[in-house]
């Protein structure tokens, strides 16, 4: 799809307020599949191929300016203020766009889910307007398609629509593409004389085809357009979108016994013959390879998994987590930026942060990298074949050789040789009759409070 | 709600002996929203104004009386011995009800949906008697509700009904109303000469309209009115409660990508613009501010948490943590009874019970406040911007002074001053080439079992 | 169902190669409710009394015989090699049945759902052929029951079905019983010539029906009957045996407030008036008595768990776990292969592997059973009413004895006698202003950085 003699543009609208979201967070930030719904519809116009990305910003929302400047750069902002409507807010993105030659198509940043895939047809032709309609199960107060013949004759407002009009079904989805002169010539020619007094982007339809410009309706999913404008659509078009990657997981041969129970990143990568346990939640950046196994409870973000590896349940895994072959990673255990070599284990209630370990080396249940000494972290190194004992305290920097050992209970704050054995801990001793005597006084202290 | 000029009071049926629960635990006790059912009916009372709350008990439950008692004291207690219908249930309460002068609703302990709002109506008028009715999508066996004009003619069992009657949709909620006076002097005239041999409440309807009295018809949602009977119906009942309490949350602006899978109690607040990710059970007690993060896996009870601050994932929020600003909570860390001031942090596999973090104070992973003896509970307090290090234990009662450090695998039983070090463990010491003997000797003890 | 005058058999195939699973793992091997769809077979035809139970696989799955060979024995048996039709696949089973006189009944290793029960009318007859219909909400692609009276005309598949039929809602199961040397004569006659020239089993009716047996249709409901491709088959087989589960489990008198988040195996055992929490898992193996709470987010396999019994929130419970009464088992605590008498506790982080506990002893929070050396598991003993400080590693073997304490933080390696009191911690110690001259100076450090 990156290819094409058309260079292409995208203008992303994204100014709208967002009240009803009734966040402090923009609208357009608020995360699909762990990604910011804004960056959908970037993805989109990226994998479209397009040249120029103008993102149209409100003069109110500084964050999502800075968003956008971090991913695409200053040239990628229009501003749009005060808000007059959605003609206005695409005229915003003229003078960003410059010299640029080619078809435009505009986009939304509440519109998580349309894909590359969906907008495509939208530039077959490379005259007149194309809109991307939909056939809405509930047409309700959507803008009607009104056709004549293989043209677009209109998009009418459901508000000033005939009852002809009100029993059609195929419904504007906002989303449209022209050239980029044609475009910002009929954009010139929107007339603000309604009721809010705004530029309606629709109005370019009846425009064209006052001049004879062509003007056509290309057809996408009802799921794949639909908008997000309050905390309840928002759940909604996750729904959609995890359904959608739970189906393509199982069809690519994923196990999953409860797959509505598992929930994806956009960019989640599973291998077929893994087995998902219910209850695992992804978020970005995780890959994880054909027959591994995640078990029930776990969480699993920015890690690598390789094959034969086998993850909780109840394991985090956080970023910079790579487990090699046949890793086991069990309950309670907290694994982030740590290199595991094939085989090696952390089966129960540790924390491994920032370090390396190496192959078939065993880290004992209780366990503690001690990574972070309130300013600064530190790297643990653990070698090949070593045996961390349970509950020691392995204090950064530090390193295990291969095969040594650690006792259990060690505080380590020095190096381990190779083959050695460390211990860091107190002898033990034992007071006689102490507890017998203890429990006595302090029942009798318990009988006397009551 | 509260003022009326018209003295209002309640008799709350709860005698029923719930055997389709096949429970040890009484019905009405059985909770929707982490609150018994016995309550919500109770708190709907007590919302609507109601002067004097009757509950009928029955003699086999013991349980139920003490829950009542334990909150409105023993005159709100009447029983029912033996059980002979609802009419004689409402007749149980009339001694108790003594004096009042008003009117009075009955409601049911085990319709637990039912609010103050949905029942308000049925107090506007202050004559005759009105029921709660409701439309039926499957009227099955309910008694349906015959109209003659805007007058309730009768409430008629479905098996007893002819076919016009049978297709009527509007059904009995068995809720109704009336002055107190009119109510038991139609309720002495209530006979039991049916195959159960048992005395129907809703005979009155039909004796007040031979009397001449009002009788009138108020409608509730159907599933403000559902009654549970058995374990799949209690289900059924936590599922639109908490459906209800997500949509609500939404509108409010609390952002949940996957609302389905949050829990909430009866009387959970979350601020809008708090987001909460998949998999978090909250239990009775929790607020939760506004532009906070309750992270995957976590349980959150009798907990507060203040805006910005970080909770989870696997989380365990347990009564009287008290989270400031920006404090940290991370996974596999359990907070009881805790007050952690602005910014302090707990990121990994700890427990904190019974004490006091100071602001910026870090407690490092696999720290345990030691607050338990056996036999009594004790407290630790960490000051401003102390540093905990990792595996420590800290015995309470003990305190580590303000910017005061402690080692990383110390035990600590004695107070720690103000920007002093504390180390409490045992010397790290060597042993040469021992794991490397240690390791051979066991291959070969494994090789030789095999 | 397992004593009967009539003699019985089943053929199981299970020799497809399942390539739509587009997994490693043979598709009969996958799991429903925690056990291989083929096992769920075989326990139906044990369940019916079956003498002889032969599974037929492929050549291509060693996986498959194994695993049958481990459950029945070689004799359990067949080999179809090449694939060559299901009426092949059947032939293949007659020298191995060998002198077997009765009805042989065939039956579906990627039919997970299917019960005894449901097979059982399939029986009733002793002659001629029988098969298992279901009535098709879609029956699509289904091969057609064609009925002529009572007697079975024919199976028809749609393809080659006329209007008529496939209006026919009527559908075949593929299981079929019939008197074992009616089945092999009827089988030899079978011929392949059609397009995939494969010899299909249900040939067999409209043979019968030639030679005048009689032939006969039973009915089973179309969920029991569903058959597994794909992996998205594989998670609706998962939702329906789930439901089934608790339903049945509901009806018992077990209170589950979200019934959908709890998932069973096909053996859980939960007496009636115990209460599931959200969000609980159980693997094979478990068995909760009456009257016990598991909290939310439990993980449970292979363990017991007694009356009064209080399991989580986070817990896992893993084989060998036998919880007594009273046992409280809490947040982040791992159990496995441990008896915990009557009272015990281990409420925080704390991993409990080989060992025994006694009656009202405490386990502190944060302790590890050291149990194993790398190469060999040991055990630990903690005696009736002791006291384990938290933090504490009890280096297994190693027995606490009765009414002793453990100081919090102690490494214990030695036994310790009754009473006693033992510590194994260092000395605390004091430096000073150094945690003070420490911060400075990484704060400074901290700023030179930026």
């Amino acid at each position: 799809m990156t290819s094409t003699p058309h260079p292409r543009a995208a203008i992303i609208l994204a100014a709208g307020q967002g009240t009803r979201m009734k966040s402090p967070l923009p609208k357009v930030l608020h995360p699909v599949g762990g990604r910011a719904m804004l960056d959908h519809a970037i993805d989109a116009a990226e994998a479209l191929g397009c040249e120029r990305i103008v993102v149209v910003v409100g003069a109110h929302s500084p964050e999502v300016r800075d968003h956008v400047v971090k991913r695409l750069g200053e040239d990628a902002i229009a501003v749009q203020d005060p808000p007059l409507g959605t003609g206005h807010a695409v005229r915003a993105a003229e003078a960003v766009l410059g010299e640029f030659v080619g078809q435009v198509v505009i986009t939304y940043g509440d519109v998580p889910l349309l894909t590359a895939a969906d907008i495509e047809p939208v530039f077959a032709a490379h005259d007149g307007v194309t809109v991307i309609g939909f056939e809405a199960a509930d047409p309700g107060a959507y803008g009607r398609l009104v056709m004549d013949g293989d043209q677009l004759a209109a998009i009418t407002e459901a508000k000033e629509a005939s009852p002809e009009v009100l029993a059609l079904t195929a419904c504007n989805s906002g989303v449209m593409a022209a050239p980029v002169g044609l475009l910002f010539d009929l954009l010139r020619e929107v007339r603000n004389d309604n009721a809010k007094g705004e530029y309606y982007l629709t109005d370019v339809v009846e425009l064209a085809r006052k001049r004879g410009a062509p003007t056509r309706a290309v057809f996408a999913p009802e799921d794949a357009v639909m908008g997000v404008n309050a905390q309840s659509e928002l759940a909604v078009a996750e729904t959609l979108f995890q359904r959608a990657k739970r189906e393509a997981l199982m069809a690519a041969g994923v196990t999953m016994p409860a797959p509505d129970t598992v929930h994806f990143a956009f960019d989640t990568e599973v291998g077929g013959g893994t087995t998902i346990e219910p209850y695992v939640v992804f978020g970005p950046g995780a890959k994880i390879a054909s027959g591994a196994r995640i078990r029930a409870f776990s969480h699993v973000e920015g890690a690598t998994v390789a094959a034969g590896a086998e993850v909780g349940p109840y394991a985090r895994l956080r970023p910079g987590a790579d487990l090699g072959e046949k890793v086991k990673v069990g309950n309670f255990v907290e694994v982030k930026n740590v290199r595991m070599a094939a085989g090696a284990k952390a089966n129960h209630l540790a924390y491994l942060g920032d370090g390396d370990v190496g192959a078939r080396a065993n880290i004992g249940a209780g366990t503690i990298f001690c990574n972070y000494d309130g300013f600064f972290k530190h790297r643990t190194t653990v070698g090949e074949g070593a045996f961390v004992g349970s509950n020691s305290s392995l204090v950064a920097p530090v390193t295990i050789g291969a095969g040594a050992m650690v006792g259990s209970g060690s505080v380590i704050t020095k190096d381990v040789d190779p083959g050695d054995l460390a211990l860091g801990r107190g002898e033990q001793s034992a007071k006689p009759g102490w507890a017998a005597r203890f429990m006595d006084a302090m029942r009798a202290k318990k009988a006397a409070k009551k």
